[in-house]
């Protein structure tokens, strides 16, 4: 039996670092997402991207109750996170609205990949709450069609929207390793998580694979 | 036993105009707080506001879920509320952040007593959507909390956003008229819901006298 007023142990500080990566992405990506809809050409993508928008605050506050229950401030987690996530926002602003909805789906996607993979290394309990955010995705089909059409009908847009959409995955690759690089306890859980430095490149490898496969399914690349 | 291919009843054209317009109140909401929570001055408010601003998209979804079962899309439905909504936010544009707060606040609890008025006079299916919609509120705390502090702190200030709540219910009050005017149907529905014209007179006083115990818990009036 537990002692009266244990509560859940300590959570590892790179376990935290984590949770506020992912908690600052949420945030953030409703920001991007809220100021795109308002861009929107048609009252249907408005509403599409307002609910991708909202979806990232669905598991933001999932994140936040996971590190409240334990004695962390959400705010405080996500404090170191805020200027690198921020600039790879605004490296990356939409021009037009293609732009937008390309972001959008490559985001989502990119972060339910990265949620996947993590999702095994975690204690039970954080792994569980990965996988809660996890399940709840499938905001992006409109994004896929609307891009999927317009790319169909313009090969210089698809062309365009190529380059775009590997652009957008650079400077992710960009801004994650510079988090990496300043944030030693989060560098040794992915560290640990995968298993060795190879096991890293593994990773952001089958990460760039999916995220081919996923602009292909939007008719780009 | 229904015939085979018989969906639910067809719904009575003053409920779409009234889904319509709740759905477009919340798109158009998520809108403006999702625009406010960008200008939060800490974090934990922009939090708050964007958490209030994805509440709303969980409730547009059960609306357009509602409609879409019935064969209506939420779309079509919105179209005849969109200008007078837009109005509404644009004549009662917050000027800085605790005006948006008291917004925020003012609007969510609006919406809450409207909601809870008409679920009464609806068939069992849609007051059932509307009490789902309903169910789902309490994200105001962190307003609440936040303006009561400042108000208590600053008298000239309390005097100021007593003023700025009057104002909001003032236009949306016109605003509804104005939508009631054009829209035959809808008025119909209200006025039969009401019961007669003094009801929709008792309906207005009900929603005021709610929105200045609102106001006052706030510490504002």
């Amino acid at each position: 039996m537990e002692p009266a007023g244990t509560g859940p142990p300590e959570l590892h500080p790179g376990v935290v670092e984590l949770m506020g990566v992912l908690a600052y992405g949420e945030l953030s990506a409703f920001d991007r997402l809220a100021e795109d809809a308002r861009a929107a050409p048609t009252m249907a993508g408005r509403a599409a991207l307002a609910s991708m928008a909202a979806a990232e605050i669905g598991h933001y506050e999932v994140i936040e109750a996971f590190l409240g229950a334990r004695g962390v401030s959400v705010l405080t987690a996500m404090a170191p996170f805020v200027a690198p996530l921020d600039d790879y926002h605004r490296s990356t602003a939409p021009s037009n609205w293609l732009e937008s909805l390309v972001k959008a789906y490559v985001g989502d996607g990119l972060a339910a990949d990265f949620y996947r993979e993590i999702s095994g290394w975690l204690d039970t309990d954080t792994g569980e709450t990965v996988r809660v955010v996890l399940a709840e995705t499938g905001h992006s089909a409109f994004a896929e069609r609307a891009v999927s059409q317009a790319c169909a009908a313009d090969p210089r847009l698809r062309a365009r929207l190529t380059l775009w959409g590997r652009r957008l995955l650079g400077e992710a690759v960009i801004q994650a390793q510079h988090v990496l690089a300043q944030r030693d306890v989060l560098a040794e859980l992915v560290l640990t998580g995968s298993a060795d430095l190879a096991g890293i490149a593994a990773l952001f490898r089958r990460l760039q694979n999916q995220h081919t496969r996923r602009m292909s399914e939007l008719g780009l690349g």
